[in-house]
């Protein structure tokens, strides 16, 4: 395909009303509707478009939109071998504009909105060599993969020679790891079973449905009430057994001293993680959660804003797995970077999702991370809700407890029908609900 | 007065066109256009009216705008006296919406527009009472001022009752603080001399020209370029002689190994502080440049996103200055956590400002913290810039190197006339302006 130029972009407030039965329901966010502020890149190729989004729970998802409207100066009117030739100075073009960092830096709405377009640029250079994104990038020489990072902020910690040398030592084996990944897929874990708006029956008969469907990993919400978390913790501890492993996530719930109380009383379920005990922006509180709760590990990442937070939450032994978003992070080339920070560090990558879209997202992640960058499957899951895949043209797969490799060309897609369906607040779902009620 | 009623909000973005100049210019913002996101609240009491604004440098500030609008639900139909029973709560309201918060949480484009809507119920209070906004504080008993603060993730350091106990400590002298601050004013410090965009003979004849009025601390841009920064740092050293001090900023232009093998070449000039050396989010590189510089002090804030952020630097020794700004932070309540925080720690709050409505609002701010939190103006410097104060109603003023304490009743007002004429893009300076070039 000759060399396609971006010419025009529409961006979509999606909504999807999954308030209505608890879905996603966490401390700290207990009426979530899944949104996405999604972005359409249209090419002077006909039927070529690149697709990006970022992911909110609802409000704010305007704002994103608007963010998304701000940045596409920096994409429309470019041909993409443009934009390919150096994607770390695209990376850094998107997210230091010498104005609009001043409403960031590289964080909140300007930074998902960033997530979305970088990951529309990448989906539309998938799309025009015909490969799933993750083949893109594994297919890329390790010189390709670093230039596509911006090493500002974390050069104290990682060098550009030492990403080169973490992806020239896993040259060995990468083929095995491809077919690996083509054939057996990606461990995941699934969180469907312990949202906080599920009462126990239901909690009960999801972990019986997740242990039946091969599922080895189960996480639940914890944090609203101490007697209810240990009730609940029982219940799971009770169906999955002692071999498989209950994660426990309090949504930033928690001051530092009450984190450390809290999860003394859940020690006797025997959590493998404890995720986002607190704000995501406290990385000494991090830690001194992660020094109380051993061996119980601590978890976070979803909220966590960028490589350099992601960095010192690793210099400060603060995190044990680090739960990098696709969309809370600037989008593929940050993800990028953090994944080679992590295998620094040697932690494991294990990437939030569920949502709408993340899980798309998530399963070529991990498929970059294993077979490029961490060559490791040891301690290492990613999540997967089976939430609103059938959005997708190409929607997230799992099977056996692992996801399975994306085959379509891109990154993600999501259709046509589905963005002009839930399209806020004007698409016909929107209509016909806000008709009946006062909007929010 | 009796109760007023918040019955309608209008939100403005303001754009002054600063770039022309080169007002403003640092290693990272090389074109700055100081701009607000401004609300203006109308009440049911015709002619009392609640301003708050947000402040950016040019493109972002439409993100600002609808951030503001997305925020208004919290407020609009609201009693004052709703609010103000328990400011705490409603500060937790504006900042933690359940949806919204996945947006931030409390950083970059949300975050800043709380703080209009903040600074804009502050503003109609103290409008309602007749005082100015310093003075309807530093009036309100211990209790009342550690009501306004919102605790979460910072009470491993700072408990409702430390707080307290600051307060009450302070009560001694309290009344000799207040006429001092409204005799003399609070120290001042002055970058207008320095902006990257002058060259040599600007900077020497802005340096005489400060020394002349009585100032006594000069800080200059540095970062973009070392041969430039040892010459401008001679000239402002030969000019304000070896008993004035000098600050250098390099806003965030380097990784942390840069910063301390520039900062070695600085040395010589005797800088007071290095102010945001590195990225605002690298709490841990912060705290080794410190090490390396000291006895130049480390200094960051304007970038600093929310209490949790700066508690941390606190912890880790990593700064010596808190430069807290009245608009990153979320408003007057944060603000008072800072300044509680920094009194624990024992370190001066220096706060940011210039750009537009920064100086009105720190002029309060500094009253506040000497005459009921700090109570010493020791190493204390408040940023001073003399830039586009005659937009306001109740401009910044300062005297013999100090900040004057603000007369007028509220917190800042910008005038009807400023607001209508640099509304962007549809007041008439932008209108004949973008009228003549292309839109940015």
């Amino acid at each position: 395909m000759n060399d396609p130029r971006i010419i025009s972009a529409r961006v979509w407030d999606v909504r999807f009303p999954t308030s209505d039965a608890l879905d996603g329901s966490d401390a700290m966010h207990p009426d979530p509707d899944y949104s996405a502020a999604h972005v359409v890149f249209t090419t002077d190729h006909p039927g070529l478009e690149g697709h990006g989004l970022t992911f909110t729970i609802g409000r704010g998802n305007e704002l994103c939109v608007h963010g998304i409207r701000s940045l596409l100066p920096k994409v429309l009117g470019k041909r993409l071998s443009d934009i390919t030739a150096d994607m770390g100075a695209f990376w850094r073009d998107v997210t230091s504009d010498s104005q609009l960092r001043w409403v960031g830096p590289e964080k909140g709405v300007i930074h998902l909105a960033a997530a979305a377009v970088v990951n529309g640029v990448w989906d539309l250079w998938a799309k025009s060599v015909g490969k799933p994104l993750w083949k893109l990038i594994t297919d890329m020489s390790a010189e390709d993969i670093v230039r596509c990072i911006d090493f500002r902020y974390i050069s104290d910690v990682l060098s550009p020679d030492d990403a080169l040398g973490i992806l020239r030592d896993n040259e060995r084996g990468r083929a095995d790891r491809e077919g690996e990944m083509t054939t057996r897929g990606y461990p995941a874990y699934v969180t469907s079973a312990g949202w906080l708006g599920y009462d126990d029956q239901k909690i009960r008969q999801l972990c019986r449905e997740g242990v039946a469907e091969g599922w080895n990993h189960f996480k639940i919400k914890v944090g609203r009430d101490l007697k209810d978390d240990i009730r609940r913790c029982r219940i799971v501890r009770e169906e999955i057994g002692p071999a498989r492993r209950l994660m426990v996530d309090a949504n930033q719930r928690w001051d530092v001293p009450e984190a450390i109380a809290w999860m003394e009383h859940l020690r006797p379920f025997a959590p493998w993680w404890i995720e986002e005990p607190t704000s995501p922006d406290d990385i000494l509180g991090h830690a001194a959660v992660a020094r109380a709760v051993a061996p119980i590990g601590v978890a976070t990442g979803e909220q966590c804003q960028n490589r350099v937070v992601f960095k010192q939450l690793m210099q400060m032994d603060a995190i044990r797995f680090v739960q990098l978003d696709a969309c809370r992070l600037g989008g593929v080339n940050e993800c990028l970077a953090v994944m080679l920070l992590a295998k620094k560090f040697g932690l494991p990558v294990c990437p939030h999702a569920g949502g709408v879209g993340l899980c798309e997202y998530v399963a070529h992640l991990v498929m970059v991370d294993y077979i490029r960058i961490s060559a490791s499957t040891e301690d290492r899951v990613a999540e997967w809700v089976d939430h609103l895949h059938e959005h997708f043209e190409d929607p997230a797969r799992a099977r056996d407890g692992r996801y399975l490799a994306p085959t379509h060309p891109g990154y993600a897609t999501m259709k046509r029908a589905s963005l002009e369906r839930h399209e806020y607040p004007s698409g016909p779902l929107w209509t016909e609900r806000l008709g009946k009620r006062t909007p929010s």
